[in-house]
């Protein structure tokens, strides 16, 4: 009886909660990925069987996480993973300094227990990701590609994170390294050294390969000790300079 | 001229980020507390500016994020914090039992970490908010209120995040907990006992009080991993009867 209660209490949805699980598994089992169009607010309400309104509400959650966008006169398009069950909130404010030193802090509690557990549990395909991320940075860097290289600097880190095998810490640490990329970004292209950032990556990477997990964490812990030291150095050259 | 581009590129802003910022604003500097009505969509149209569907737009990002709801009829609350970084996707389907374990592994990652800082820094009044939550919680179980005990026990949990004095941190364990208090609800109303989860939250207290970082740290583990024991024998029990 009392079992009876509570599970009822835990899947108790409203229509609004319906409707955004029933989008959410149309893109998935529609097969439509990141940047396909998805049919019109009018085609999705009739397949619902609710009015267009409605099902605007529920297809605006979506929009709000990141998972949809809709683009003026042209439609409404898959933008983000509708499975993220973290996020960073999309309607945030600009960070101050201390935030981005409290993200930095929060990356080093977790990736090098991350990097520890990715050396030990990573597949073959997980660790081809992750050199294939390494080698498009390199590109990048050879070419000059600034505005290339962060993304794919902060998607080497979330990669690491998903080989871990928890996908709760691994959407947290992403949302963390979401917030940072615009600052990493600037950081990135005045003050750090694009080759000396590369180079550990691939450390990091070779421990990942021999399965080294002490040096797996160690190298994470080093690396991200170093970001710090640069962001902070820079955050006091800034203040200063005011 | 190098540091001016990353600028520019750094403070870049849609007229949607502004109006989202602006709202932001007129919550926090109007003194709006949760649970307080703001002026009606077509006022704060006419305070932006903006045409009223424009706000509206930027109102349902805010929306989307938890900060303030839509009631029909009544007009628009204020329902949560507007600062917030990391939260729960608010379109997030229901968690699976691998989920539920990856919460639970997540926070034993990162409390006890905050449980030591908040023992070394936690200031006066933060000692006395933890204390006043376990005085409400013992209350809620002497009177067999199991609605109220949950989120006084999370509550419990994020003001200690919080004494350890890293917003992003605290965020994301906060975002991490709220996926996971449905689930915590159900299991802690079937089978935990909450006079055994209330004094080991008594014995985090006193460490913290006392200001004993180890023993805060080790308790706060000892203690969630006797939520993951209970948790997972429940999960496994679940399994083998279905």
């Amino acid at each position: 009886m009392k079992e009876g209660k509570g599970r009822a209490r835990l899947t108790r949805r409203t229509l609004l909660d319906e409707l955004t699980a029933g989008l959410v598994a149309l893109i998935e089992e529609g097969g439509y990925q990141i940047g396909d169009r998805l049919p019109s607010m009018s085609a999705l309400a009739a397949h619902f069987g609710v009015a267009t309104p409605t099902l605007r509400e529920a297809a605006r959650r979506l929009e709000a996480a990141g998972t949809i966008t809709f683009r003026h006169g042209s439609g409404i398009f898959v933008t983000g993973d509708s499975r993220r069950l973290v996020i960073a909130n999309p309607a945030r404010t600009e960070l101050g300094d201390q935030t981005t030193l409290d993200v930095l802090d929060t990356r080093l509690l977790i990736e090098p227990e991350l990097a520890r557990r990715a050396a030990e549990r990573a597949t073959h395909e997980q660790l081809a990701a992750i050199g294939g991320l390494l080698d498009e940075a390199r590109q990048a860097i050879e070419a000059a590609d600034e505005q290339s290289l962060t993304p794919l600097n902060m998607r080497f880190h979330v990669a690491i994170a998903r080989a871990a095998g928890n996908q709760v810490l691994t959407e947290a640490l992403q949302s963390v390294v979401e917030l940072y990329e615009p600052q990493q970004s600037v950081i990135g292209q005045i003050y750090a050294d694009p080759w000396r950032d590369h180079n550990e990556h691939r450390d990091i990477y070779d421990a990942l390969v021999r399965k080294d997990a002490t040096a797996a964490h160690d190298l994470m812990r080093r690396h991200l000790e170093g970001v710090l030291a640069v962001v902070s150095a820079t955050l006091r050259r800034e203040k200063e300079r005011d």
